[in-house]
């Protein structure tokens, strides 16, 4: 049992040497109490937190620079599902010895990368000594014009279920990573690492639910089921697939449906809507365009998802990822 | 390396079971990606984030009922300290395999006491597994009518410096916890265990500047000192003790100046405002009458802080607390 004085003491100088760079106005220079935050007018906020645990959430050996622009970029793909911009963060770093100044050098000059693509900065956060694994925690706070904020509820039986990008990267980059599955590109261990966060995607207007797929499509889809009392039909064969993924073979198909660790966005677009989105097969964002693709729709039934494979027969999953739905 | 989707199935009913009684409207039920809130018109929102590990920060035998509101009463302290209103909150929670579903349950049971108390409810959480120590971190969220935050910065030579309530309480009822000092009425430990924040503090006109003894009240003093490029002159006979930390004697002295974990606030007050305070020695908050003690004055000079003893001599600490400054 450390003595609280003691551990604050080296705490100060840690702030303030790896973590100040970061800190924006809003921080008072990390040296207040807490943050002064003057939310945009007329805007209501947006907040999210998430973790991430070592050897649960990234490996040990996982480049520093990349761990904490995951767990920011997880935070971000939340605030982007909702249709909100995000506006600046606050982190905890529980830090086992183990974990060097190097390692923390390198840990914040890769989030800085991230500051500054998405226009954020560091609030406030705390540091913390621990003898467990490297904990981390970070909440981001975002904004949006009020009444615009995307929820999970909202969707109607006939609104198509589109989804962004690519889906089952991140998760076949696992296998990679954990030599169950080889791929020589480097491409799906980082997407695995640096999920790309569909920030400024505009929802409002356009989609009438939606959530980002961190869970694996098949069970986010079935929160979407669940949430809004409706039956989610699939097929297999409209589901966006990288080329990577595509080459590691159909016995994989399984595992990019329910793998997570996607970070792309699951929308519902009612009919009247989806003519200009069949249309373009793109949306904008200020971070380019992104390809967007009409996997399904939801109908009256039993809050639950089927996806049906190209012969028409439903496929079975046995994740326990699945299982709760 | 457990995998993401396993995790997250468990978590969901957990998070559901136990934190869905403690969400605000706010939070939207905890199903979706992140919690909607509206800030007070014509309010800056202040933020804080506080964390603490298992056998760093309390005891692995500590009641779980006193964990939550201690982490959740140090961020209410951080917002108090700046005179603003308490929101909202969110939790991250890094539950080791020995923490148990009764604990949880105890754990939450305690902060929602607390959340009525306050008048604040959950925002947001996350819950991940982990094999190391307890990890909990909690960000706060409260709202201050725009520029009437107060912050560090704002003392000048001349004001005086003033505490609520009592200093060292905490820092014995460690030492008590310890076995290294004796005290048997509970009162030292439940100051250690239950920090009383000053939560509605009506700062605003009264402080030049303030923040919340965390840190040990020289520490955090000098703060203020090196904040304002003052130097702070204490009289150790003034700083107020109770009757448990008088009773301990004199050899523990040093140890209430030093511990740290008081979470009472040091405000500075010009003169011009002090007289009122000198007056009636107490000031009102929602949460019933504060004493308040002037303990000393801020001066020109080096950024640092004298107190002097009885006999008109600098007291020497030695603690790496003070080191520092």
């Amino acid at each position: 049992m450390s003595h609280h004085v003691t551990h604050c003491s080296k705490e100060f100088s840690f702030i303030q040497h790896y973590f100040s760079s970061l800190a924006g106005e809003a921080a008072l220079g990390l040296r207040d109490d807490a943050a002064i935050f003057t939310p945009p007018e007329g805007q209501e906020l947006v907040v999210t937190v998430d973790g991430m645990v070592e050897n649960v959430h990234f490996f040990s050996d996982d480049p520093p620079e990349t761990i904490g622009r995951k767990l920011l970029r997880c935070n971000l793909s939340d605030l982007a599902a909702m249709g909100s911009k995000p506006e600046g963060w606050l982190l905890t770093f529980a830090r086992p010895p183990h974990i060097t100044e190097a390692w923390v050098q390198r840990f914040t000059e890769g989030i800085a990368r991230d500051q500054e693509k998405f226009q954020i900065s560091l609030m406030g956060g705390d540091t913390l000594s621990t003898s467990g694994p490297l904990v981390l925690s970070l909440t981001l706070i975002g904004s949006v014009p009020r009444g615009q904020a995307i929820q999970r509820k909202g969707a109607r039986a006939g609104d198509g279920i589109w989804v962004t990008g690519t889906i089952g990267d991140a998760a076949l980059g696992l296998k990679v990573l954990r030599g169950e599955l080889e791929e020589t590109s480097g491409w799906l261990i980082d997407r695995y690492r640096m999920p790309c966060p569909r920030v400024g995607l505009p929802l409002f207007g356009l989609a009438s639910a939606a959530l980002d797929i961190s869970d694996g499509l098949v069970q986010d889809c079935g929160h979407l089921a669940h949430e809004n009392g409706l039956h989610a039909v699939l097929e297999a064969d409209r589901i966006p697939l990288s080329l990577p993924a595509k080459q590691a073979g159909a016995q994989w198909f399984k595992t990019c449906l329910t793998g997570g660790d996607d970070y792309e966005i699951l929308m519902v677009v009612p009919p009247q809507k989806e003519k200009v989105l069949e249309k373009s097969g793109f949306l904008q964002t200020p971070y380019g365009t992104v390809p967007v693709t009409r996997i399904g729709v939801f109908v009256e039934g039993a809050p639950a998802v089927t996806v049906y494979d190209t012969q028409g027969t439903p496929m079975v999953f046995t994740t326990t990822g699945w299982s709760h739905i």
